[in-house]
């Protein structure tokens, strides 16, 4: 019974089965292939607009190169202070944009507000010639404490940077979970909201291996061939990364894999906020639970074979508990049942 | 019938059942996965000493990984003037290493002369302080002519280089039609020969995209796991890339396959050089044939539906016919059958 | 009367003189010539130990190109969060380090202290391979604050960086008025504490455009002479570079100048200080007095001709006042006797 | 008698006196000063036409950060194989745009011609998008032979350049020379011809240390500032580089002082090439010669104390002798004395 991550769950069947039927026949490399097609097909209809999206191997390939067309190297991105691109990415987005300054913002719930992006824009990134020229805001939807952005919050930071032709990407690696919990159109909480470029993640949610850097903004996408390209991010046999993504956006996959993963999520963020000694660290939004245990607690869960991630960042007995898209109930009943009998034996 | 490259090749069967066996349970992420413990285990076999091994999404990210670690951002890396790094990876080893420069060297049939390369040593990139300074050798074993180096040519420019502290990268995205033509151990032509890193291709000769960067120098490789992370290409879910690379390399698969593929590019040089106004334009020892036809003979060929690369560089007339692992034999019979009957009726 | 920075003064006249005399026949370039000889022989006797030391034009230059000495391209470099490096050289240090990442630390009057230090190391940047690696610390000495650090003080921030195999950078744009402050050997503060490299400054302590990058780790120093060139930095004519440096180390110049601008910041201090409703915002020790003024006397001063830095960061009424190697003693009694009246006046 | 470089002289006297005059009071640092405001208006005079200006360090930098203005990082700069960004800048054009490719091609006596630019950019770098893509053609003026373009010339390359989007750069570290000698207005061989950016040199013809990037194309020039800030080239006491470029415009200085330096070149090649057994290796149009001479007359002039630099890259005998502003043409008349004694002597 394994919560540590969504990335420690395999691939959803149907997502693998396009892979083995794309195994058919020689199809022309480098993405001018016909699932590659269809994903941006799939991803208009989706955004209810056109978008231009390239599929790559990674996240941290993906946020890193749509940062790559927002900044030059003497720009400035900034993100909240817990971002992935700038604690997880082992510095890719400076590696990608060629040096450009990662400027952390604080912020409660994982959550960027107006005001610490304001501050920084009018006390110390404003304008001064021998400082970094503040070039893109990065958001993360769900962000990393499992909570989503509303479209109106959106809107909010976009208006600030606008000002300032600044563009905006969002970090979408956990997208769907968001799309699922707002229960609003994709274009509400990306374009229509201000995001030009949108990491679209598919790899923690059912995927093998994929996903997609999404185009609001099409003269922003111009440079993308050559950057994914020369950033080895071009596979020769694209069909099997597009088929993954084909699967993952048809008959809605991508939103009801993010509704069940959130439903677990729920339901053990439920069962563990009744126990005593027990505290929700962030309000459980989308597929992740940060919750304080008492440590022998922590330590019975860890003895009964429960796995998850010790938060140790976020003080003692502060665990993460991920949910996937196949994460079985049963094992989300058994977590708080062990739990909750911890928690009653040690009070 | 499509001739155009290995890459427009789908998945071998056996590598594809590899990867839907690999999708049960949950996985540690990011290659801490037995999958990836096991391909380190066959490398090591395969090339008869202990090495470290790293998968990564493509061959150009693999050479572009391996070259950073090889060289500062001051130095120089030597190659063939044709060399894929050099023309076709869009700049990417300028990205990775920080900016390093390429230089070319020429040579007959795709492979450096150890004169070109002590000429180059002595008296352009001779250390000078204003220069940058020599840093690394890369050799494309299967040349980009689709020769080989043998044990002792490899050996012969190792030497050149070693004496000036430089590192020797193979960039071997088509090492096992190498391997395959030579019909020597791996050992070889790679460390024995003096080879520190090699880029280990499978993506082209079966697999779906994977390919792994084998350290034969255990101090080059300490780096390269913050490289690999910071270059977007540690995958979260390691284990589909790994499975892939294990099922390569189990049963000797990888030889296997480069088997078949070399001698479908034997057969069809074998028939095509017979053929009267037909001259191949380097011999044929892995899986790429290059040879000049007749102008009308190449658009007869188009128009019957033949599939292949016009290889204008080599000028009018010039193609290249790649075969892959799967390439069957019908075809290679029937675009012998179709060139004969071209050229005769145009004679 | 300008008080606006160190570097609105012009240069010293032993400095000029020695350029003036530099101007004699011809001389190899490149630095290759006896003035740049003997700053390295000036240097080792100033430090007490043989030191390798390479001019270049710009503390900007000098501090970017140390560190890049320092850290991979996957590192971390840690400084204050006030730092020069960090806030003010518009990312130098991430691209001459190829976009290694800048970690800003707190600290009161512009000194990092240990336990934030060490908290930084132990809770976030603690060799998680998914992060960037720390591999250098950077001390501003006079800080950015005005104030110094004291041996004992770099010797506990090297002994937590020491054990992780980090390196540690001092930027010495104002180390002279460091220097003069502590009254200790300029080894005691450098070498003996556990520093790496100096950027030693010249150019705002009475140089035209001359600092210098001091290496007391021969092994740092190796690769220096290339990415200095590589940098732009390596002058032609570098005895005119030289000959500055020469002049300022000899005869105690250096040390001299700074005590004079010391002296001329101790004495503003100590008249403002003295007045109703002033308050200094750090302990005045380098040249530099950051006070905070009532707004209708900041406004009565600059009405009055002088000239001076409004230090919005820190607040209304905020500015900053910065003596020269040739203040004139009475500017600065006649500012004291100006913010006198103006206090009184509006009291 | 020290025919090495035109950058083993010293300073103008002229410019020395400007750097001295320059000392006076305090002035606004960072460029912010009149003596820069002059540089730049005394260069629209020069090239008739309103023009941005930038004083930097190096030619290096210089260089550098011009083609930094003109090319992304997946880029390719076109240059002459024996160009100095090329060959001698130890990759900074590289390092400064953060890894563009620099592509070398062939032509007599320095220059490019249209054939071998025009082959490159329809064969190869033709836009292919696994390609690095042509962004920049570099010439250098006077070439690095010695020789000059004339405006023709320049408008034919810049032509084909124009068409398929990309800039045109001028490494003019030695422009005065060529001007000097083409005996044209400085635009006919700029802007009226199609250049966007000059690397304007001073150093070597006569200032301490000084160059200035020239912007015809004032949207290349928008993002210079920072682009300098952040390579540690915009010095804080800005006056004594931009006093000297002041006095080296005014008066025609530039100008009388490579007449003088052209006019000792061509007169060592008509001396030299009266001799029996010496052969100029290039036309003397600037201030270089390139002569081959007996190897027995090259020791004996090394002998008799004639410094000088031998070119070994164009085979035995070859050395290369340089004239500057403050040549005494008496060092001329006596090395060729000693050489034609030495020839006659030999024969």
């Amino acid at each position: 019974m394994d919560f540590r991550s969504d990335n420690v769950a395999g691939a959803a069947p149907a997502i693998l089965d396009a892979v083995i039927a794309a195994n058919h026949g020689t199809a022309t490399s480098y993405g001018a292939d016909p699932w590659s097609a269809r994903v941006e097909v799939l991803l208009a209809e989706i955004f209810e607009r056109k978008v231009r999206a390239f599929p790559v191997a990674t996240g941290t390939a993906a946020n890193a190169l749509a940062l790559a067309t927002m900044t030059p190297a003497y720009g400035a991105i900034l993100c909240h202070e817990e971002a992935h691109i700038h604690l997880d990415e082992c510095g890719a987005p400076e590696m990608f944009t060629g040096g450009a300054k990662l400027v952390p913002l604080p912020g409660g719930d994982g959550r960027i507000g107006p005001d610490a992006l304001r501050d920084m824009l009018e006390r110390t990134l404003n304008g001064d010639s021998h400082r970094v020229q503040p070039a893109a805001l990065s958001l993360t939807q769900a962000t990393e404490a499992g909570t989503c952005y509303h479209p109106a919050e959106i809107a909010a930071l976009a208006e600030i940077v606008r000002g300032r032709g600044m563009k905006l990407h969002m970090d979408g690696s956990r997208f769907a979970n968001a799309a699922a919990h707002l229960g609003v159109a994709p274009a509400e909480i990306t374009w229509r909201a201000g995001i030009d470029v949108l990491s679209f993640g598919a790899t923690k949610n059912g995927a093998l291996g994929a996903e997609a850097v999404v185009f609001f903004d099409p003269g922003l996408a111009e440079t993308f061939e050559f950057r994914r390209k020369r950033a080895g991010q071009l596979f020769s046999k694209m069909r099997f990364v597009s088929a993954q993504l084909e699967a993952y956006l048809a008959q809605g996959r991508w939103l009801s894999f993010a509704r069940h993963a959130n439903a677990m999520a729920a339901r053990l963020a439920d069962g563990l906020q009744r126990l005593p000694r027990v505290a929700l660290l962030h309000p459980v939004e989308a597929n992740e639970v940060f919750v304080r245990l008492p440590l022998d607690v922590v330590s019975g869960l860890l003895e009964a074979g429960f796995r998850f991630a010790e938060w140790t960042d976020a003080g003692p007995g502060a665990i993460r508990l991920v949910a996937a898209f196949n994460t079985d109930p049963g094992h989300v009943e058994a977590f708080i049942a062990a739990a909750a009998k911890l928690t009653s034996a040690a009070a």
